[in-house]
């Protein structure tokens, strides 16, 4: 359309002149780059990482930083849950459903225990201490949260319910300092790092690719890869164009979860030379309505006045399902025994004495919150809800006075990112349409499809960034003309 | 992957002998095919059709044959209905979205006129009869029905409802009829016709298309185009991996609407050139409940005994809802009066005196679906419902004793197919990745993203792949090396 934006690859025949040449590119300095470039460089590969911002850092340095591991960690096992491989693997199998990649899954969960030694080599301290107020990164540094509803309904009758998301120690953003720690890592073992470039597009040789093509300060250059490119770019969530015709509902997202770097542009260079991509439906999207917990003792519902999820699952879920299924029209329901200003400030917008006086001042439907409250304090006078089954400590009947917290789009942060990008193997090889790996190709991130079809839990991007990262630099160093 | 499933593109440098040659080859026999040959023939230019089946037809055979047109048609005319391309246009934003392509549906609506005219001038009849009675194919031969719930909430108050499905006139398959006729207008305009030929991959020169290999009787042939190549070779309803990969709902779809040719091959091919797809995710889902239409002043609830729908929208909006959304969990309440066996056998499987009796015998959590009934009852007797907004005439309190309609995947029948594909500009152009027409390529139909990008209505496959089939087929005819 535009030289800007065009992603269409180059022929080396077409490359007068090389400006830089390594044994390995990496297209990108976030989770996924570092790890790459450390693992390409650790090999005794020639490393060379692009990055478009000033410095590394990528979307993991702005977001919370949750590594979700398991299988039974140091860290778990000091917090005293026990955790297998096989209850990790049932437990993703069927959260990041549905269809998830099966073989990723399995890779992931088989190497996880090594991942955490490897993240801790690399310098990243854990304080095993567990925090249950939260599934975010916790006010303090505890190093453990529930972050994917592992322990409610439906994935505490499929797996043994195990905190997995694991936390760097810090008084400060934990992204930042897991970002810190692998930067760090990556160049200390030997990588060298080009700022302020934006990778365009790959060159092939003979169905190979062998360089990519960049702007720098104004000027195009060409850098040269002996063995291998990785791409680990980042996903779309910044370009509005992609959302549209690939995720139309999360254009409607008001707080993006990345860099402005996160436009696509790995993925479509990648699919130019036709790579195939998959799940580009799928986002994960945070809506943060605890901590406190004591709010979950309420009840979400929709523009209906209906319930549609039980209300103790991962945040997360809740957050897909309002923007998706719920078209961000959700509210949630409290009585004054389960109410508290959340953490970031959210307070009930109306308080009334009966039920039916909150549907009329909320503009629902006469008499539909009265029966969605009828139904659920019929049950919850017995410790049970048989419609979405929250857990019982959860469950007991909301006395009025009731209010309800305005949570849709607008009032309330809906945070999205992409899950969708292009087919990888398990070791980083990017695939063609018939499934077959593009010669000299590796990528990584959310630049690829990882282990979420769709569903999602808080800190499986790091996760499968910084693993699927390292396997693919180790790929792409072993790549070879 | 295997030789069967390369879709890779070849270089014209390896085809040592061309088997046919033509202006114009267009892959597939279809909707979109045949109306893509016929326009190619008319300009003059010498055409090609390459079909896998052993004759034409395509899934628009099978089909119902509904084709979507208005703005003022003959038929609608003659039926006493107004119309305008302006209310059409409102309707088809509104019905087709989130987001659909605004470029298309304007010259969609535009040229609809011309071309009910195009489909009379290649033989087919359409009586200028209305029915009202069902939203498919009538019993008799009426000529035109309300197919996507123009004259129900929401779309009844953003464009002046008119019926805009119309139907050949014949006591037979209309989808037949039909194609007899166009496949008939493409062959007597002079194009040339090859079956059981399967095209597996493009031929490149230059990055211009210049021809494609196929698989005949055993062997491969390639065929070289003189202008352009046309790809109208169905979507990947007959796919799972791919459904898999992109829409996962649709795997779970019992009767798949189309041919077994319909397996993304066409897309395919073009992607691993650099085509860009859209709206992957989107599928159509037809969910055959009426006629009768007093079955729709029943209620539809799902399995959590809540109503999500109103129930007098078009069926295919129901099963999209149902099959995306409700995880195809879904049934239809009635009373005495508003029941009757459908028209495809669909019976009550439980009928009680009382709706607590009813909820029991469903197993649907206790209250549930009373508490449904009562809301819905309650603004019935006065012919409203504020929930759903289903239209007064089908509004009135339902009367025990009730009963359920079992609309379950299984006992009911979800019929899909896939809406997503190749992105093209209205004249038929396949686009790359920077939005940039492809040299000698062009596709129409559901190889391609049309009018819709989620939402659906009864006629617009077929409307869209003839109308966008005949600008295809010119385009690639005027297209020069």
């Amino acid at each position: 359309m535009s030289e800007h934006t065009d992603v269409t690859p180059c022929d080396a025949a077409d490359v007068t002149h090389w400006d830089e040449t390594a044994d390995v590119i990496v297209v990108g300095f976030g989770a996924a780059g570092s790890a790459a470039a450390f693992s390409a460089a650790a090999t005794g590969a020639q490393v060379l990482v692009t990055e478009r911002a000033g410095g590394p850092g990528g979307a993991a340095a702005l977001a919370e930083g949750i590594v979700y591991l398991g299988g039974g960690t140091p860290v778990q096992k000091a917090c005293g849950f026990e955790d297998s491989v096989d209850d990790m693997y049932r437990y993703l199998m069927a959260a990041c459903g549905p269809d998830p990649d099966e073989t990723k899954i399995a890779r992931y969960c088989a190497e996880s225990l090594g991942h955490f030694d490897w993240l801790v080599a690399r310098g990243i301290p854990f304080d095993p201490t567990f925090c249950a107020e939260t599934s975010m990164a916790p006010s303090g540094t505890e190093g453990l949260v529930y972050s994917g509803g592992e322990d409610a309904y439906p994935f505490n009758a499929i797996a043994r319910p195990a905190p997995r998301g694991h936390l760097a120690k810090t008084e400060r953003a934990t992204g930042w300092l897991l970002m810190h720690h692998l930067a760090t890592a990556a160049t200390e073992a030997g990588a060298a790092v080009l700022t302020d470039t934006r990778v365009d597009r790959l060159v092939l040789a003979d169905g190979r690719v062998v360089g990519v093509q960049a702007q720098r300060f104004g000027g195009t250059i060409s850098l040269r890869a002996r063995h291998g490119v990785v791409l680990t770019a980042g996903g779309f969530i910044f370009n509005d164009d992609m959302l549209r015709r690939h995720c139309p509902p999360l254009v409607r997202g008001t707080f993006k979860v990345g860099t402005e770097g996160d436009d696509g542009r790995g993925i479509r260079m990648a699919q130019a030379m036709g790579a195939a991509v998959r799940n580009m439906y799928a986002g994960a999207v945070s809506l943060p309505i605890t901590p406190p917990r004591t709010l979950i003792h309420g009840i979400l519902v929709n523009g209906h006045g209906q319930r549609f999820i039980n209300e103790d699952t991962y945040m997360g879920r809740v957050g897909q399902a309002a923007l998706y299924e719920q078209d961000g029209e959700v509210y949630l329901i409290v009585d004054e025994a389960s109410y508290e200003v959340n953490w970031m400030g959210l307070a009930a917008s109306w308080v009334c004495e009966t039920a039916e006086q909150l549907e009329s001042e909320m503009r629902l439907p006469a008499g539909s919150l009265q029966a969605t409250l009828d139904v659920y304090n019929r049950h919850a006078a017995r410790g049970e809800d048989p419609l979405f089954h929250k857990g019982p400590a959860w469950v007991r009947p909301l006395v009025p006075p009731i209010g309800a917290v305005d949570l849709r789009i607008g009032p309330a942060p809906y945070a999205p990112f992409t899950l969708g990008g292009l087919e990888t193997t398990v070791d980083g090889a990017v695939l063609d349409l018939d499934g077959d790996p593009i010669p000299g190709l590796f990528a990584a991130g959310r630049t690829t499809a990882g282990v979420c079809s769709f569903g999602y839990a808080s800190g499986l991007s790091i996760g499968d960034s910084t693993m699927f990262g390292r396997f693919a630099g180790v790929s792409a160093a072993a790549s070879s003309l």
